[in-house]
């Protein structure tokens, strides 16, 4: 791969393959504007319409004058556009055999089909945003929920480059101050630059940075939860109750159907996968066992348990054994339902709630919230990461900074503590990719679809 | 409905809904620029933007400046537009979370949602379109092949369009004249207007356009069939030649596993669902039965039965009782398979096939497409039709010049003679849009996608 030195041009479908009102094809790359001469009959020459502006034309074979299709070609000249290149995204008709035919014509006349992620890659490489800023942009793509969406485009716009780049400041400086006193070693240090209390600040903003990732990945990945319960506490009226709720964002695309009811719901921002399975009841009847095998199963791949209990019959030892036997394999909340009938029926360690009514709800999602990431949802406005990439560069520029106040208080010398604060330095470098490997990209890139 | 008068700005994502690189929100109606600055911060108002121009902007809540996306802005002036109103897109994120939200900000906002078609029923209320290029905005996106694709292109230029209104203004022609002789009844006629002659070859054309309806219909809308023969004639080996050689364009979205392969195909541009069965075999096995009645109830819903027979053996009894079954339900093509290996194996009433070699695919595809057409498939340049309401259209216009030609030929008075080619010009405006109701419409549009 030659991604750092390519600037060829390519071509992707930016929108879903579907049939719909209209389609996107994407398009970046040197001399892609005299290219697309070639397949484009419009008004205008391509290379001749100003930037930020649509022309209508036809889409059609060069020489044979086969006509794919009437679009609107959007132009962006280098470097107002997205990858900071000379750019163009052609709106056809969103029907397959037009994608297809208008895919197929662009890569005969020269068009390479794009990477996944190459068109973010490219604005990368241009210096049109920095590497958290690319990520957000697939992670804005990926949101499930508003809290995702609203954290994501804080990152876009540069929520997390801004924190970085203050915090590498400082570091630098404490860097220039430590060299100052390397290179005039007999000069008398004023003593006005308290090393320890900056370092400690770096630190601190790192660890508030660091603090953010469990619940930012919650948010941006989620979590599935289960349902379980006897037979009649109530799982299908908590199951109904939490869908209709606040039912998150679904694809209207589903597999195959299962013998257990699935939802995606959104819990204070967090996308949650739903299901609900069938009573637990002891049996020997092989069916039934068949799907309570499939509970097991369920359970053992979730985050979060939660254990209906009937307040009005209370906490039976078949409740207990079941719990017991995944206590160590999944968080476990147990709601104690029917409250409305029974009030005083939940213990001090359940939720009390009337899947009924819907009393208790609130409750029930915050204690779910807590469970799942250990701490109350982050603002929309905060600077949230989410990207294990970043929690690594956090963690490395943070160990540098321990290294160096331990290296004060040991008395090492100033060329070795120089080198710790350079370790930080280069760690937050290589978050916004001031510094950073073909690897890593590729890696990074790879994640994104197609288009973007 | 008041879909004639309604200029209410409308809202409608564009683009399929699911996740990609971008998503398309398409906007029209009076006012809308204005509606847009609640919404939309950027450099420019889109008041201020010229026409076919695009904007960098954020799509954030009016006063809670809570930010959505940042997204691009393309403006469109009336009349220069799709619809012929002042209309635009915003270009957001292909984020489903991203999608929802701004949908809502934009309903809450004054936009409502859009009909299906309504975009494109606005184009034909403003003129910018007849009725035949509406409704081949809709077959373009629904187009499955290269040809259904490049018909409903024709149509969507005018190819339709062109060749009725030129029938129209003969008919026109012929009415004037005829009423000259009516309001000068006296005056000898001319006799240089050849009334039949001119009817005769306005019918001849509608009859020409009529004649491209079933193989129109064929190509946009696709047929079924289904391979059968006994176990190993060579089913499964054509059905992979099959679906080999030509793969239609079929979307990757899915829905249950079935016990009978599946493929999507394009067989000289007809879109063909080809079904490979279970072998048949007599068996009073309950599991194979069940297999059989499948088997059945896909031949009842197909339009085509291939029956493959081993040419090394013949037709056997079997399978002649089982076609037998079939004769009336289902249009039958015997192939004669693995001629290869016996090449006089092929009687005059079947297609010798070698599924392993290749040989004979050809007149397989012909013969498939003279079964399912009746004749050869159009050119991809040819003006056909497709669409049930231009059949009916044209059939009304052509029983006027049917009855037209019959008064003269029974010396009708000339008002008769009149108003039967008044009914041929009123089809031919129907079928155009000229004239027309709002049922029409509402009927036709219905079947549209939503941001159309």
């Amino acid at each position: 791969m030659k991604i750092f030195s390519d600037r060829e041009p390519i071509v992707a479908l930016a929108s879903p393959w579907g049939e719909s009102a209209i389609a996107v094809l994407r398009i970046s790359g040197e001399g892609s504007h005299s290219l697309l001469e070639r397949v484009f009959k419009g008004s205008k020459k391509p290379v001749n319409v100003p930037g930020h502006t649509l022309v209508r034309g036809t889409l059609c074979g060069a020489g044979t004058n086969q006509s794919i299709d009437d679009v609107l070609l959007a132009v962006y000249k280098s470097p107002a556009s997205y990858t900071g290149e000379e750019a163009a995204e052609i709106f056809c008709h969103g029907s397959l055999a037009v994608i297809k035919a208008a895919l197929e014509l662009l890569t005969v006349n020269g068009f390479r089909p794009a990477n996944p992620g190459e068109f973010t890659l490219r604005a990368f490489m241009n210096k049109k945003m920095d590497l958290t800023r690319a990520e957000a942009v697939n992670e804005i793509i990926r949101s499930r929920t508003d809290k995702a969406r609203a954290l994501a485009l804080n990152r876009l716009n540069g929520s997390i480059e801004t924190q970085i780049n203050e915090i590498k400041d400082r570091v630098t400086t404490m860097v220039s101050a430590l060299e100052v006193q390397l290179d005039y070693p007999e000069e008398e240090t004023e003593n006005d630059f308290d090393f320890i209390k900056e370092a400690g600040d770096a630190k601190q903003r790192i660890e508030r940075l660091l603090s953010t990732y469990s619940a930012g990945r919650i948010i941006q990945e989620g979590i599935s939860m289960v349902l379980a319960g006897r037979t009649n506490a109530g799982k299908s009226t908590l199951f109904n109750l939490l869908v209709k709720e606040d039912r998150a964002i679904v694809s209207d695309v589903h597999g195959t159907t299962r013998d257990y009811i699935e939802g995606a719901i959104s819990v204070e921002g967090i996308p949650v996968r739903l299901f609900d399975t069938a009573g637990l009841r002891i049996s020997e009847e092989p069916l039934e066992r068949e799907g309570m095998k499939r509970t097991r199963n369920l359970i053992s791949g979730a985050s979060i348990l939660i254990y209906i209990v009937d307040a009005t019959q209370g906490l039976t030892t078949e409740d207990e054994e079941f719990m017991a036997r995944y206590r160590d394999k999944v968080k476990i909340i147990i709601v104690y339902n029917k409250i409305d009938v029974h009030p005083e029926g939940c213990p001090e360690n359940g939720v009390p709630v009337s899947a009924l009514s819907g009393k208790g709800l609130d409750l029930l999602n915050k204690t779910i919230v807590m469970t799942a990431i250990g701490t109350s949802a982050p603002d929309a406005s905060e600077a949230v990461i989410d990207s294990i990439r970043q929690k690594e560069c956090l963690s490395n520029a943070g160990r540098g900074l321990d290294d160096f106040m331990e290296g004060i208080k040991g008395h090492m010398p100033l060329d070795v503590l120089a080198v710790c604060l350079k370790d930080t330095v280069d760690a937050l470098g290589e978050l916004t990719g001031e510094v950073t490997s073909e690897e890593i990209l590729e890696k990074m890139f790879s994640k994104f679809c197609v288009g973007k």
